[in-house]
């Protein structure tokens, strides 16, 4: 099958093809990048030197219809409605990493993101988290893939979410994520030597932008509303999300009954690795990975149920999970390409 | 006046080394060290060749007593009561930065170390949080000096469980500390090829040993039983906590008052800086450095309010700390050898 | 094929395990580890869970014989010597990964390593460079994977030498090492608060054991001895080795004949890149794979070549090359199971 | 005495802060910064809040006159000259921390920077290395502060200059940087998620700014030309220099006279420290400081004289060498200010 990446240059873009060049079951027929089109991309990006003899071309969805059997749109929020909406009309599949699909409310995403660019399509796409809406994945011809953050979020909260264990109105969100998140992005707070050694908290007070996908997909699965408090942090590494989340149980719960609700609910599932008891998450073991690793502890003082997550951003977070989309939306083995071990150490 | 400084060769110790160095009330009188004995400390530490001329000696309580005016015990848990047992038999005032002498509750105290080397100086030492027991330090003779975590937690928190403002019997706290936290420990989990990188949550569900100590003095603000969980993390950085404390309003409150209520209460202090609002706490400022910051936000979402707080582990985390007591006890300027700016960048 | 990983529990075997866990021509037999044995590899580390069933062994080189065709030896020097002679007495094919079998010069050894465990077999194995001796690598049955240092030196090197193009008395080297490179010791000076932002040269002078790897090789290729005087360095970071070679050409060299020796040398070489000229190696573009990115660069005022390389010290550095000798002795396609792209960012 | 800086915000100007806020001889009357002007320098960078209560102003040198009794300029290259004029012209002692007043070749300025801003004082000014021109330093009233890598470069090397020990027509320096030493400049190189974890080597083969300057000034000191090969090195680190120079003895040399030579250049120097044999420099033992430590080790295969040195950037590489200087000029005791301990770990 042909593929293309349209915004192939960004971290979430190169990501999409370190992993798709992989694939075993895709070959990269474009990829587009605004900067850098006309530049081979061995020559723009030297790491990927003898990987590829692909070219970067300037981005016109229209062309790519003819040439791509899927589409991954890997651009900027409100950069990316259009792009999709071209591609789309030509009947292409796509799967957008991008934030405007992801929500239902347009209310919030004018909140969150401004005037949409393409309002006839919001609200079309299937949100792209296959642990949790796996069945409308098979077959779709168009997802949004969900956030870095919410994904490290929903994956540890859902099943207690669904089975109606914790109170609703106050979850609490501790949230780290390494530097590459904010992408290649020049502003002084993201470079080397202000990053390094350094952790700080940012957009706190519920106004960070994926606090309206994270209390929607949460809705959704407690068939009610559901109100988060997300404090988010940037860290002094490249990669990965450590996710803290503190719920209040609605009856007495133990680590125990807590580890089963999380061990049923991903049993069989290939990414979601509930850890042993006494094991925690660490960013180094989902390095470069597409594996979200999950863990459930009862605070004894408190009784408070913590539940921890991690997951490497641009991986299980972005493009790991696009790709793993891709392989549903087609009938591909879900785990086609994305079964590379973590980069220890 | 003349200071020693036992267990001078770990971080904590030799942190106390840089600060008194600098001092201007204080000389140097003895440094020990049982691993590095023998040895002068520009050749055991080349980073401070040429800024003194003491010589490690092997530990020996007693025979400081006549050389010094006041000594700082900076050794292990357990390893040091027998210590300040000697000091204080002879004496000598002494500042102890181990966990000895920090608690007031025996059996939390057994629960988290085990037997206690000295009972029948447990629970006499003064809690050397200047910001919370000014008048008790100044003074006093024996001061134990308040863990890394616990300052993190209490500066930010103390003043709303003073006020009531803030239910007691379930507060969030997310903790993030630099590695040398852990001192120089030989674990394989300590490498610099385990860490970078990596973040992960440790000893978490009640069981880290600085719970206690937390909430006793946390309960002694609030006048009455608090209740916390408590989960720490590894970062990938060496000097530095970051701290969540998330906690239910008893009332409605606004990010205004929460401010204020913090301003009100380290108006004056000259180690706790209130940010500015929409400024957040960021280990690079305080690196090096004897400030906690702190703020406060009230999240939108969910009525929560959310604390957050810096500062250096080795600084006002333990060493500067343990110097500012000294301070206090000896009637020096409270900021005498502590208003070095921190490490930018 | 099968094929079994004896010492697989240090970074190099992880490494190997991470390669050979995704070649498409090899399935893992067996992994042992003494300090593991009997424990899952996927419990052991969690972030390989998820990805293979295998149970780490005690090593028993004798009982791999009728269970692997292929062993790839990952332990310390000395260690390695009777396990290999175990396998190899066995029939075997061994690919060895210490510096057990790298040299021909028995005193060299000696002097490096003290007493040799295997002197019948010592000088027998081909040594694993393929880009310097394929011919004897294809259906070889006994490799020793060259060490990180020498492999990084003499891929920009050799050519020069070979062509007899620079003075061979004193050829200056200067190195820097990502801390993987010291393996999981625990030593002080390896713990990450000793070397965040840390860097400093170590076994200066000549005494580095790689030193004689290195002089043995260069002056095979050099048809004549050759002199280097080799300072490694210690990196805060955890995989990748950069290294300067300065070398005194015989006749006038300009930066475009340099670049065409090269250019030449390597011209279908799949992991050897010579990069355009104005770029420079660079860790983060061979991170987590099998490239060494070289280049050449005369100096202006003084006329010295400086040759400059990259790599992974896991990947082209050790583990990566041990398979792509294997790929080579096997008869499989070089670049099997190699292609991976590196991780960017 | 009251100081003032000029161009305060960058990264040597809040490091000259950190230095002239402890200085015990001089007061801070006043500091500019072009994009701050008008902030509080605690509100514009939260580390310093509470430390002083001055305000950024624009930069106006003529007003400063009055103000001052000697003024720091930290502005980049070219707009120093016209802003020193000013100063100059007023009376006003300087230290010029830029690149704009280090050569005294006319024509070697305008190779590497172009025209200069102030042609009438070129060459006029001290070159404020206090270990080679410290009587010049005495009481001058014009100093051209060195660069990082010159001074890191000169320490180690020019007392074998001066003794005509080394061959002068190839000099070989492999030096790595810290990534502060690039200025808070806005490129997608210095972006933490770029720089973690990888090292590169830029402008090789001559074109390094600092060329002309190191060979300068080591030609004075060899009282004949001298010639360096230079390859400049960017490290995952923030603060810090480590350099190696690789020189061939004209006779030969053993590594114990060699380090007679520098100890006896060096001794009583109070921020070079020549190293114990067996220690080698080392960023963590320098960072936050004004040492210079240095080593020489002669190489056994090559006889080479292998001489290392590790500074900080911003400490010895310029700010706190400046004060340095001013301390000099004024007929201060020369450490006044700078013996502050490295920050360690």
């Amino acid at each position: 099958m042909r593929v293309a990446v349209v915004g192939a240059s960004g971290y979430t873009g190169l990501e999409l093809l370190r992993i798709l060049l992989r694939h075993p079951r895709v070959a990269l027929a474009a990829v587009t990048s605004e900067q850098r089109a006309g530049r081979l991309v061995g020559e723009a990006f030297p790491a990927l030197a003898g990987l590829t003899d692909l070219r970067f071309e300037a981005a016109d969805p229209g062309a790519l219809a003819g040439r791509a059997d899927l589409v991954f749109t890997a651009l900027p929020h409100a950069t990316s409605a259009p792009a999709v909406r071209d591609l789309r009309k030509a009947g292409v599949p796509v799967v957008d990493l991008s934030a405007d699909f992801r929500l239902r409310d347009p209310a919030a995403y004018r909140r969150a993101y401004g005037e949409h660019g393409a309002p006839d399509l919001f609200g079309l796409a299937v949100y792209g988290l296959p642990e949790l809406h796996r069945e409308a994945l098979r077959g779709a011809d168009f997802v949004a893939a969900p956030g870095c953050y919410p994904t490290s979020v929903l994956l540890p909260l859902a099943p207690f979410l669904r089975e109606g264990l914790v109170e609703t109105d106050a979850i609490l969100v501790d949230a780290k994520s390494g530097v590459s998140g904010a992408g290649r992005k020049l502003e002084a707070g993201y470079l080397f030597a202000e990053m390094d050694g350094n952790v700080l908290a940012y957009q706190v007070g519920g106004v960070h932008r994926h606090v309206s996908e994270m209390q929607e997909q949460a809705s959704l699965a407690a068939g009610g509303d559901v109100r988060l408090a997300f404090v988010p942090h940037l860290l002094p590494t490249t990669r990965g999300i450590a996710t803290s989340v503190f719920t209040r149980p609605r009856a007495r719960l133990t680590t125990a009954r807590a580890r089963a609700v999380l061990a049923k609910a991903y049993a069989g599932e290939p990414f979601v690795r509930v850890l042993p008891e006494g094991v925690t998450p660490s960013l180094a073991a989902v390095r470069g990975s597409n594996f979200c690793d999950v863990t459930a502890v009862v605070d004894e003082p408190t009784g408070a149920l913590v539940l921890l997550s991690a997951l490497d951003n641009l991986g299980k977070g972005a493009s790991g999970q696009a790709v793993q989309c891709m392989n549903l939306m087609q009938g591909f083995a879900e785990t086609d390409g994305l079964l590379e071990a973590p980069l220890v150490p």
